[in-house]
């Protein structure tokens, strides 16, 4: 039975695709630990099972397909604290940021347009733009330049007429950078003068440290009818399993066509909503302590692997990842050999081989995306471990 | 700014489409009575709060993108009972049957492909295909024939070469029908003729009346490769708002790629999953009480449609609607009559117009679905009332 090509052609996720060998690496005795995948061990907020415990309806029925009044209402209470002002009608809820990703990209691509994204990126655009038949065309940053964009003539040289939106993570993920207002500003004027959307995925959006200033792509004026601000629980409060994200845009028109996806898939899970609408109430001084902990938790991880000779890592402001480049042949090996070959008194270490974030064939080779989701000692531990194991590789370059 | 063509080509859900007129009706006193939509008023068994209040974790994390085991496992067992036999690894959740049938049509069809589909259909088929490039090309059925299909000849015509499946609903929504078993051979005899999928939309399996024999597509042999059955929780268990579906097949490739399609959107609600396997878990009579529930209210509705002159419908079967035809001009404009102009000592009722329900234009225009979701002493007012209706209607055709 021969399948779709736009499905077998589909990237494995790379983040994934590797977790057999850390099964392998359990059933052997060996402790793991995982800063492959960016699953917070941070307390959800104890609101969000209150009021799913709460509900007491007889019948789980279906609910409004743009979501339920309370989740957008306390949505909307939430994004005026960062000055962006959206109404009832400019919110859609949905199945995760990655429905929020796949409702923007159907949205606004036909079946073989193009949308720009700076590489690495988070590693689902892939999966669902080849789901739709849109390509993802790659604007190119290095672990050198901290994975900062580059000038406005080289991101320029990339849009063609296919070209119909730019899709990028603000924080980053993999890469943990802030862009600058000058470089969101800059991706804005782009977009206006191309005629391109910008789908900004600002789900890190409070994940921000050495008290940079963070700029929303909702917040820049002049582009407000092109800007779809993607948005989801799962990392802001520690709720990956609710599955629920948002899409806002002042654009009206668009979120009336969206609405119509929505409807398709007639509603997102009720009880979920429910709960969602609680964390969106959460207090702001929340964000205060998680942002601590990530951000104590980053400097570990960043002046442990200044100390590993020919570890390439700029300083990341944002988010809770680090790509990281390391003096290795081949990053996917080398975690390979961690789980399978290598042990430091019965630990090894888990990462995300980079390679499967970049778009340009070959890129990321010696790069891997390190999670920094687990609690001070474990990841002091994982450091010693790498550290070791970057010296005993056979396929150390340095 | 300019939206995607498939976004702004796809139809508007029929169903939904109207309630802006029920709102006003409501807002001016009157009782509607809902028949329009597939929304039980049955009671969700209790076991599914009852296993969503005891979870205790403190981290609402992601689970698998196939799904938690206790849910595949509930799933495996109950399909047994239907002697349909899954292995772990031949069955996916996904968020509704509507995630199912979309992820069903990615893995067969590319942007171009065609899907054969009885019509009138659900008509959220057309617009998840529509959504990733993919036609529907009809299969006529009447009211006449009670919805049962053309013969195989008849079928063999519209097959074309970029036709890779057959979607449907069995037991039938909009329409009732329940297939019987050589109209079930047949499709599949045709499937492994023109090498087509057979997308099996079986979420009724349950309802089907009159001591009627239910012949699933899990259970025809020799192409259990080429077949897959799409389940849901929604109205087997009344719990439409939980957004828990499935694909179950036993081609174990296909499952193999689909498994990538969920990773892109990494996993399904922890908690309605939870919930969703303890529904797994009920015994076969509560089928029993609620078949019967709607068995009757099926009746209630038969038998009053068959005194009001110039109304066809043959006797449904299954799931819990009919799709009838009307003596009257247009039936979408009949019910906005009957919201906007008309009532009966203050009620009126709500039905959904057919036309949406089919892709050949103009047919279904003098049609409407009737969901029997409402308790035995509504459905008799709401019978009450169409009939008076339809002797008013200043479009009525007779």
């Amino acid at each position: 039975m021969q399948l779709s090509k736009r499905l077998t052609a589909m990237q494995e996720s790379p983040i994934r695709k590797l977790v057999p060998y850390a099964k392998q690496a359990k059933a052997a005795g060996k402790h793991v630990f995982h800063l492959n995948i960016g699953q917070p061990d941070i307390e959800t907020p104890k609101s969000f099972m209150e009021a799913i415990r709460n509900f007491d309806e007889e019948v789980i029925a279906y609910t409004f397909s743009e979501g339920i009044p309370e989740l957008i209402d306390a949505m909307i209470k939430y994004y005026k604290k960062y000055d962006m002002h959206y109404e009832k009608d400019e919110i859609l809820i949905t199945n995760g940021g990655s429905e929020a990703l796949l409702f923007s990209v159907i949205a606004v691509c036909d079946a073989g347009d193009e949308v720009l994204v700076p590489e690495p990126f988070y590693t689902n655009y892939n999966g669902f733009t080849s789901a739709v038949d849109v390509k993802v065309a790659p604007i190119t940053t290095t672990p050198e330049e901290g994975f900062h964009l580059p000038d406005r003539k080289a991101i320029e040289e990339l849009i063609k007429p296919k070209t119909k939106a730019i899709i990028l993570s603000n924080p980053g993920n993999p890469t943990g950078v802030v862009y600058t207002k000058e470089e969101v500003e800059m991706l804005a004027s782009l977009a206006k003068e191309y005629n391109l959307f910008i789908i900004a995925d600002e789900v890190y959006r409070e994940f921000v440290y050495d008290d940079l200033e963070f700029t929303s792509f909702g917040n820049i004026e002049g582009v407000q009818d092109r800007v779809i601000v993607v948005d989801s629980v799962s990392k802001r409060y520690s709720a990956c399993g609710a599955r629920i994200g948002s899409v806002a845009t002042k654009n009206k028109e668009l979120i009336a066509q969206m609405l119509k996806l929505a409807q398709s898939r007639l509603c997102v899970a009720t009880l979920e909503q429910i709960g969602a609408a609680a964390l969106y109430q959460t207090e702001q001084k929340y964000f205060k302590s998680v942002n601590d902990e990530y951000d104590n938790r980053r400097m570990i991880l960043f002046n442990a692997l200044q100390e590993m000779p020919g570890v390439l890592c700029k300083k990341p402001t944002g988010a809770f990842y680090m790509n990281v480049k390391l003096p290795v042949d081949d990053a996917e090996k080398f975690v390979i050999w961690l789980l399978k070959d290598f042990d430091l008194d019965g630990d090894t270490v888990m990462m995300a081989p980079s390679e499967g974030f970049y778009a340009t064939p070959g890129l990321g080779r010696d790069e891997v995306r390190i999670a920094y989701v687990l609690k001070e000692d474990d990841l002091k531990r994982a450091m010693q471990v790498l550290k070791t194991a970057l010296e005993q590789y056979p396929g150390k370059t340095v």
